[in-house]
């Protein structure tokens, strides 16, 4: 390649950045009429225009335009500090609304607006999912991302969300997406989804009106005798399918959200207990609602913890004895390491934080490639006792305390020795 | 009565309003707990039993909540001042978080968390018309009202709002509400409402998918030949049906908005472009969007002018000089009175503020009582010209400058010498 | 009016109905087409312009093509006589089929393929009503009618039936049949028919998958505590709206059939059955399946037996006396009194016929012009019990028997005398 | 085995078709009550359990019922042969009433009855496809089908079927179906099916209203620039999607009846016109409706006159001259092959009969092993051109003649000499 050929490329790309530069700027210019008084006339057309314009953009121009909205969109520190004086001064109905006028980021406006076009909330989740990635090379973008976010909790307010079965009648469109979707144990192709959906096991979405083809989240339950201690009979495409009302426990197997865009919106909580609320009355001989969870962060922690030989060595073949020293690691991981005021699992954050109880550790659980990968392919039950739910939850945030069967709690006390052990070997963590 | 038994009634009375006030700490103790940690695990089952709670609640129970969401609901000034200090400091994405967080009033939660409740967003509207209602007693009201006002256009958001056309095979139990909402042209039972909906008529309405049931807003439309000078052949029931697809002018003579508790949340704008929007699509003869509308303010203000003895004389046996003195004085009310930064009547202050051109006077043209007590019976034209929405709106909002007919701008300069005239009697308005 | 006037103007009414007989003459050519091998290929287009035809004839012209129908579109003797001689040669597959083929009307098939055509169902039911009304002037039609007949009783096959429960939430546009159509209690406007929509009232209709709008017959249903003795109550729109989950009675008070064009085509027997499972279904409480319904023959067999002076003593005013004679002679009229082998009374053939049992009579009933004009206001209540349906049917049907309460019997056994004494006046029926 | 093994063994069996012929017996008898005037006040019940017993009865008891419905169920031949005299004697609607009284076979009543139950009319379908089964060993059993289909084409008018398009949004449980029936061009899986579902492809189907999850018939259509050649780039997953309203000519390429049960009971001549006009009015620059149709009879009708040696020349790798040879033949084959008076080839039949006319011959159009198997992957196209569909029709019913290209026509005169030649072999068929 001739210096001529590099600096020609060079150029091209300045060239074309440049070319996303000016249409991010003619964006930035649309979006400031827009939340004009001038907008309101012509708001449709103009929000229609925002939006098509925002969708036109390459990578640079959005990189631009994000950045504008970090810095062009923001509220006026002189301002807010003369509003905060003012509210200081005299906390009156005035002096709020001003307040809130000059601190509320002018940029909410300008979502609010594009949310008005047809497609605009598809755009915006679009861009919000960008707007995550962006994030890292440009920490300003946390500002514009907060704002979104704000405003994708209040539209995607629980009672706007619709609650839908999902079966074999189920638009091909829609489980063709679960399919791309799941997240936790893989659909491979129809037939598979099709046995997920027979009557001894349920699938629910949560859709949003604007939104009626997309799931936001769904959960796949099984219905069965007694709480799972492997995942494999429940994913078998085999297995017979078994009459829903004899069933007594209804297991969550997988839950999956769908939509970057949506990250840090949780709806996970509401679907688990509104599921759990409907099949109740559905199917009146269900007496448990318990999971049948990964632990994804487990086998990071053990190598951390005891060094990547230390924890080579509880494998599928594991002993006996290794198999319990496993298990006790799992039960102090789970039940007692913290990031910050969370559980340090991110499974069982969301199960705990919800109010559930932990209630079994299952070891070889699941022997798929990635359970073996995350967690040595234990899994463990998480259980919904709807009448404990509050307490568990006041105790885990107030108390940092997880609520968990008396095995469980034996188990994480056992764990000491090995721990007090291990913390004198130069592999664990600081 | 003796005073034992005025007593007994006092007594009675205030026992009831202290039920009351205190049904209304219970809830706002509720409400406090669900804008708090522990409320995240049990968020719908709580939002469920606030609503209930507030339903539940008589007048003196809401007046007290009011007065609670008022004062012990809204943001800290201290924390404010120190987050708005902070933020000048630094103004970045934590700093603008931290004010963001101490300038929301907390009752904004409260009323996001109310909402997921089934029936929730039905409940924040009655909430919402009673404390309008309330306002007048208590200013501190304005504030709370504020906030929920914010939420509310975030939430009927045009983009979530669903355009339904309304006709003969809507269900009865909607077309009832149309019936008892219009607040224009008043229908008088089915059979009346029904040929409102035949094909030459259309009637489009708003609604929200959370209230699938409930119109927010209805626009009626004549599809007609030419514009209209008078609004009884438009409702008269007994007219011949005509052709929709001759139909060169589509005249939108009555818009209703069905929800107190929505006020000030405006889609007619919205309303009246989609539909026009629509119906070209449908029917490429129509040539001309336009209105039939009242002057509701007229009356009021030449009563003012000239005194109740001059306005006296604009009856409908007045003479053809009368009639053009009022022409004349219609013009100038419509064009040149304003109410601080908006046309003074109100039905010019949407139409003109959403672009319209105000395009010929109708003497004589809604011969109702209501008709001749607002106006004279004077009613006007409005035309919607889609491609001059934009440059119309802006001289309203830049250069109160009111779009019109040069027939209406002579006009209106021909009042002149009649207003200097009644300048100098005692009756004129300060 | 001249000779030549009047001599013109038949002139003009025989011109008209020559061309309306010449236009019968094309579309009977249609038909012979479209049932030929060549219709085949064009089958749809050929049936669409049958319609069309048809809906544009003239009523000389439909006149003229039923007496076709009737004449060169039935079976041909001489093919019939030598097939039956086959067939009774040689009863098989082969022979059968040949009889079938020349013993069915080509105007069948004629009517199979004009119900191809879209709105060739309605177009079929039109012509059935107009050959009912046909019928009385020329006996011929009996024949064409009796093949309609049969293929509308396949085609509205009970299997084909949808059963919609009617309510509030029900297009307009077919709520204003119901109030078009009902047949028994008159619905005087909207709101009347509210009232009778509310909850503890109910409403079901069959429809037609092919005529989704168009109500066939339609069944009220009032939820009561007991067996209702008069209908006043049940029709009065101002009545407070009862729980229907604590209701112990469901009263059929009404039943319409809609369309003039399915007489004969029975479905109130499967409507009936059909409603009181459901509901049973709903609302467990429901002990009782009861009508309240009108006697229509009463008083023109009263005044048969007693002459139009005996008659006249059974007014709202009579004496207790008098009212337990006229009672004696319903439970006569209504459990003895035959034509053919059904009860002389069509609404009791309706529901004896269906298997229901004779409860119990209510003088006074229906103080409605139409209910004193009818019966002396005599309603009855007729009780179907789904365990004895069959058997009472049964009885019915081979031993002339009717099912009733002992008290009704006893009445019908004490008519005997007063009867005994009527017949030897001079207007006993012979 | 034991002597005494097998004769338990056919005792068993025998004793199991006993038990099944008394299971049969039973239903008999149910189905004469159903018949009879009994039967009117519990039809419905009754019908259940009629439809209930059939679908619980076993092979023998089946086949013992259908022999039941051929004997007892059929007319008596000396009620016939009366009706047919006083038929001929006297031609009235009453001699007709009663004649068709005596032919119609009881068991059409039967059918119908049983058609009122939930579910009826699938049964009725079962039932016929065993029917069709069993008449290979019944010959009886003929005259029993010959009244069901009488039915059935009666119920399956196409006034009543719902021409429903497929695609992507359709519930995969109906695709799963049009997977599972694809008789033409097998779809491998949803993937497959997918792509065939494209905005340049459609596919649409006939449904009943009564079974609304089923079926009757689909066509598969591809979107194209001009008539194709061959089938493979049509149903290649892989191909890029086009743009339908750039599309010429849409070309049906696969037709599959659903429903065994239905045999007889044609919609595809309806199917294939209703969807040239809807396809019309949806994209108006569709110039051309044509197929890519297999011709299954080919090879064996070749393989008869030239014998094994002489057919096994045209495979893949004949020659042009072969290639020739086997286009003559298959062009004569198309023309001038009849079986009574329809074409020799099923395919051809269905087209010609339908008013189409034989396009073009393309040679290795389908070079799947079932096309060789066939046609020696030999496929033709078929343009129906809607203006000449009726003549053609009629060319080909009185005249059978086949409407052809010139091109075709002199392909099939040129087969003469060939075919002369070959009947001068032993292997010409006689």
């Amino acid at each position: 390649m001739t210096a001529r050929v590099i600096i020609d490329r060079i150029m091209g790309s300045l060239a074309g950045r440049a070319r996303g530069t000016r249409r991010a700027d003619r964006l930035a210019g649309v979006l400031r009429t827009l939340i004009s008084e001038r907008g309101e006339a012509t708001g449709a057309a103009l929000a229609r225009r925002a939006v098509a314009l925002y969708v036109g953009l390459d990578a640079a121009g959005r990189a631009h335009l994000f950045d504008k909205l970090a810095r062009e969109f923001a509220p006026d520190p002189d301002a807010v500090l003369r509003a905060a004086v003012a509210y200081h001064a005299a906390p009156d109905a005035k002096s709020l609304a001003a307040l809130q006028r000059a601190a509320e980021p002018p940029r909410q406006e300008v979502f609010r607006r594009m949310n008005m076009a047809p497609g605009g909330t598809a755009a915006l989740l679009e861009l919000r999912r960008e707007l995550l990635a962006a994030q890292a090379g440009n920490p300003a973008l946390v500002a514009v991302d907060h704002d979104l976010v704000h405003l994708l909790q209040s539209w995607f307010n629980r009672g706007f969300l619709e609650l839908r079965r999902i079966d074999w009648n189920t638009p091909a469109s829609i489980l063709e997406k679960l399919i791309a979707y799941e997240a936790v144990h893989r659909i491979h192709g129809f037939p598979d989804l099709k046995r997920r959906l027979e009557r001894d096991r349920r699938c629910f979405a949560f859709f949003h009106p604007v939104l009626p083809d997309e799931p936001l989240i769904f959960v796949e339950v099984a219905l069965l005798d007694e709480i799972p201690r492997e995942v494999a009979p429940i994913l078998s495409m085999d297995s017979a399918v078994a009459d829903p009302r004899k069933a007594r426990c209804a297991v969550f197997y997988s839950i999956t959200s769908c939509q970057q865009g949506l990250k840090g919106v949780s709806f996970g909580n509401f679907l688990i207990k509104q599921v759990a609320e409907d099949l109740r009355a559905e199917l009146p001989n269900l007496r448990l609602f318990a999971t049948l969870s990964p632990v994804p962060g487990l086998r990071d922690w053990v190598t951390k913890v005891l060094g990547p030989e230390g924890a080579g060595e509880f494998g599928p073949e594991a002993s006996p004895e290794q198999r319990m020293t496993l298990e006790r690691f799992a039960a102090h991981y789970l039940t007692r390491e913290w990031s910050g005021s969370h559980a340090l699992d991110p499974v069982a954050r969301f199960h705990l934080g919800n109010g559930a109880r932990l209630e079994r550790l299952n070891w070889m659980a699941d022997a798929s490639g990635r359970g073996l990968a995350q967690s040595f392919g234990l899994m463990v039950n998480y259980v919904y006792d709807l009448g404990d739910v509050e307490r568990n939850h006041e105790d885990y945030v107030k108390r940092h305390h997880v609520a968990c069967a008396a095995a469980v709690e034996k188990l994480a006390r056992e764990a000491a020795p090995a721990l007090e052990k291990a913390r004198h070997t130069p592999t664990f963590p600081a």
